[in-house]
């Protein structure tokens, strides 16, 4: 099949870093559109999409027929103007989250795109394609450990710009949770309240963080989410599963952690399929980069005739049992 | 730039994975050939690769002009009589390791390159592309702990199949090590010794796993290798670097851990980026794959109005300070 | 000096637990009364504690000048009868938590012991003995990570007998974590808010847990307690200290960890002192133990010379750099 | 019973050390005799243990009938002339590793031993007291992970005095794992190898560290000792044993870690009587030490007040479902 042609609509922080990542790690698409009103910003997202136009606003690229898909990374409040329009020209749309900042203003894109008569919105809540988040839907939908019955939510940013406000601590941050824990739970969430802790000196001005929301399912599952966007340290999101019978916690480097039977484990690796998944991958795709210009980019035919040698050398130390020196032959000034 | 033609050599195990990787997650690359004498072998490869030709030889995918370049996914005695055509016709190779089962023929290989006058081969050592090995080699390198002393690596497989021998111990496994050592040193393998733990019950007949490598660089580091090929657990593969000042173990779930200055510690994220990197470009190449379908593959446009009819609720909780109820609209059939 | 003869009040678990423990790991003190109605119990913590007399009720023990302190390890409503005649008689207490059940009742002790004019109880929150606690405190004080902001705790158990009530949740649980969050934070309790998790089916009937509590802090730390009787997995009590700059966590087993300034971390022994200290009073004190019965209970003089056997091969390899047999002399039938 | 008098032989740092403990953590024992030629140090050493005596000699204190058994911690050369006469007395012997410095003079004390017709010594081999070591022999005896195969050790010191010479990293360090490695696989030593790895240029000069020593037992298990005493970073001693299925490892602050059955994990408390047993004893013993000198060292009765205050506010919040505010009395001048 053809590339899929992406408009990416928005070449700010987000934007910028969703061309990089069509162009240079998802098969079968490419950009080849930046909507963006200002012109150097688009300039320099092309910069990174050779085959990417400019346009001021997505009702040119649409005349334009410059798109197959649209790709919204514009900020929550700027996502109507293009949602409306794309989905009257029928364009598939993939939308960073928000949909919208506010409940009627998404129920008139909901009702727009249902007298389309088709499905072509979809969000980009992005952690449902996250490995332990959907670990943990799996651990939680196969009842392994019993019924769920609470969660404790923790997400944690170094730090936020001045012109985050405390608004921005839920229709941007909680946003992500209240996302997650129905996805988690697969019950709507039924009510939320909101605590504060001791003000994080360091913030902002004007900025109260951080908040302890507490989230209720309709299920009656209990979530806190403690929000902190200014804890210096790192960026930490994680979720610890309450049970019937244990816990279980995903966003650690580790894995998710289950403490079941007496026992806290993590996973290991069964196969080197797994282990080495992303190494074969990055190998591959950096020979590939390389052999278009005409070089290699990895160990040479004398790091394999090196190993060879030492190959021998072990070979001989295993039918001996005793140290074996390994012998090279000069290094050809060809590989130097 | 087009799209670079591979030819994937063998269609056995290790080559039927790069099929699948070169067609689903490599960016400007296809498999063009799979050349493989058993043609049913072949033809499962195929079915995975739309656009690649059956050759029973490599001289046959030559004469045809079949591909740009080689990846060669063979066993090691097989690698020479592929190698040689290959680069007779000038074709860039990625020769899964080792190069050749021993020193003179790994030699000739070279010597056949130089002929050529242009490095074409890469060894496939894809440790080096791990990220955590990198990650070692830059400390290492660094010196932020001392000159490296020693290490202690340990490769541990679940169980091998019956064909799996001894000398594979060191050719097939080992070898591994023998490269990672130098790369992690940069300093070629002086001497190698082996020893033998005492045998695994469990081990195929004949075969006296695990074993005990001991490598020395020229630069004086010893290296301890454990080689064990039927440790029934789970596939492991670690390192255990021992500095003038602490230690730095990578192979862990947990990614890096240092010994350093009376802590232990592994790194946090400090940004969504890599925390939620492998999440953002699951997402968009799903929806990518869906779009062309003609449907989505993740969260709907419902799902972003349930999401800020939520968000509508969490901003009144946190401006009265009490709980809100979230109102929600009824759900249209049309997302069901 | 002399010991000190300790009266324990109450020998059920939490007594009969304490008579072991004073018996045989508290130095300078010895059990000389056991005050208990249930003489058949009585009589099980006498055979513990050999020098320990029983009296039926404390005004007893005291009329019979029995003690020079008193441990009360009674449930909490039965606190009151043995304080206020321990007080009168002028007798140093420890008083198991709670102090009293209720307010009015701790009020009027605290009045009592007053009038007697000499501080004499201590309540029994033991955590503020254990060593993460202390060193987490340590932590908040050194205001190392900036000001404390927030705490999330958990207290978990596998299970509780089905006399175990809903109030208890509070009087008997999250007790502790009312005492370990005023002595962490230095700061009174302000307000409660108690909120319930989906109820544990695997709960004794009538019983509504987890719960989840708030406390607020006169300084304004918001804590939040998971209070969770019946997660069948393991006994975790954990404190997950937020702060102005990171996190640190204490229950888990592998000590305090940190998440500060981009790392994770925990911290190493720097000498075997602490590392190896309750083996080194485990080795003395078995020994003692069994040189009173005329025995050793320990590696004996022929495991030391197998050792200086072993060590002087090693000394051999050392300055030979080849492997050495070890030689051992016959085993003597002495030591079988 | 009434307790043991122990003559400590040399009041050097591991003297005072064992003084310290015995007077201050060992039930039904004190030190009665400190012998030590250099009467300054003694006299220190006796202000920590008011009821010894100092005697410039063994035999002095034997004549004296100073103590009913004898603990050397002098250095392994000044051992024999201190075991011969307290055997020649009948004195049990608690005697610091090593018994001696070489095989014949240990064959020698076991001969005089044997002589006396009883054991009566016993060999300071502390790590067999040691849990982890202990939890980990249990699993060797149990076959759970199938037969043992091979084992890594590895002791690191953070540095060492100009003294230690490299003769001593054998008979001083690496004894411990002769020790050790027999103690967990129940069959003697029975070669050993010692390696170089690269020497550590922060060693004091002429010490050739870290080094690697290989023995293999009886049994045919291989292990091997990373000896390692300038490693800057911390006391660390630790064992990682390769079983047929799986591998297991102690030393971690985290507890024994089981690497089996795809699962990598630790175990959790599942009583209070574990998680908090040393702050039982801590609460105790502190709170014992205290009352002989007229005070209390932990929560006052004020204490146990304001939590009783704030248990009724709990109460009130579960049965109200409120925020409830918590009242307190005034403090009285008395608990300042």
């Amino acid at each position: 099949m053809t590339e899929l042609r992406i408009a990416v609509i928005g070449a700010g922080m987000m934007g910028a870093d969703h061309v990089i990542r069509i162009e240079n790690r998802i098969i079968g698409a490419h950009v080849s559109a930046i909507v963006e009103p200002d012109e150097s910003r688009a300039q320099a997202a092309i910069a990174t999409a050779p085959n990417a136009t400019w346009y001021p606003n997505v009702e040119a690229a649409i005349a334009a027929k410059a798109m197959d898909a649209v790709l919204i990374a514009t900020p929550g409040q700027f996502h109507e103007p293009v949602l409306l329009p794309a989905l009257a020209a029928g364009l598939p749309i993939l939308c960073e989250k928000p949909l919208t900042p506010d409940a009627a203003s998404s129920l008139k894109i909901v009702e727009a795109e249902i007298a389309g008569g088709k499905q072509l919105i979809q969000v980009g809540f992005m952690r449902r394609f996250d490995a332990q988040y959907m670990e943990l839907r799996e651990l939680i939908t196969s009842k392994a450990q019993g019924e769920l019955l609470g969660m404790h939510c923790a997400h944690r940013n170094p730090a936020v710009p001045d012109t985050y406000h405390n608004d921005m601590l839920i229709f941007d941050s909680v946003v992500h949770e209240i996302d997650a824990v129905r996805y988690l739970t697969d019950s709507p969430i039924k009510s939320i309240e909101v605590k504060h802790m001791k003000r994080n000196s360091l913030n902002p001005e004007g900025l109260n963080d951080p908040i302890l929301a507490l989230l209720t399912t309709e299920s009656g599952v209990l979530a806190t989410v403690e929000m902190n966007v200014s804890v210096q340290f790192g960026y930490q999101v994680k979720t610890e599963a309450v049970f019937e019978k244990g816990i279980a916690e995903i966003g650690r480097t580790a894995g998710m952690t289950r403490f079941f039977d007496s026992a806290i484990s993590t996973s290991e690796h069964v196969s080197f399929k797994t282990r080495f998944a992303a190494a074969y991958d990055s190998q591959i795709q950096r020979w590939v980069n390389a052999v278009k210009k005409g070089a290699i980019d990895g160990p040479s035919a004398w790091d394999g005739y090196l190993a060879a040698a030492a190959v021998e050398a072990g070979l001989e130390a295993l039918h001996t049992g005793s140290a074996a020196i390994v012998k090279y032959a000069a290094k050809p000034a060809f590989y130097n």
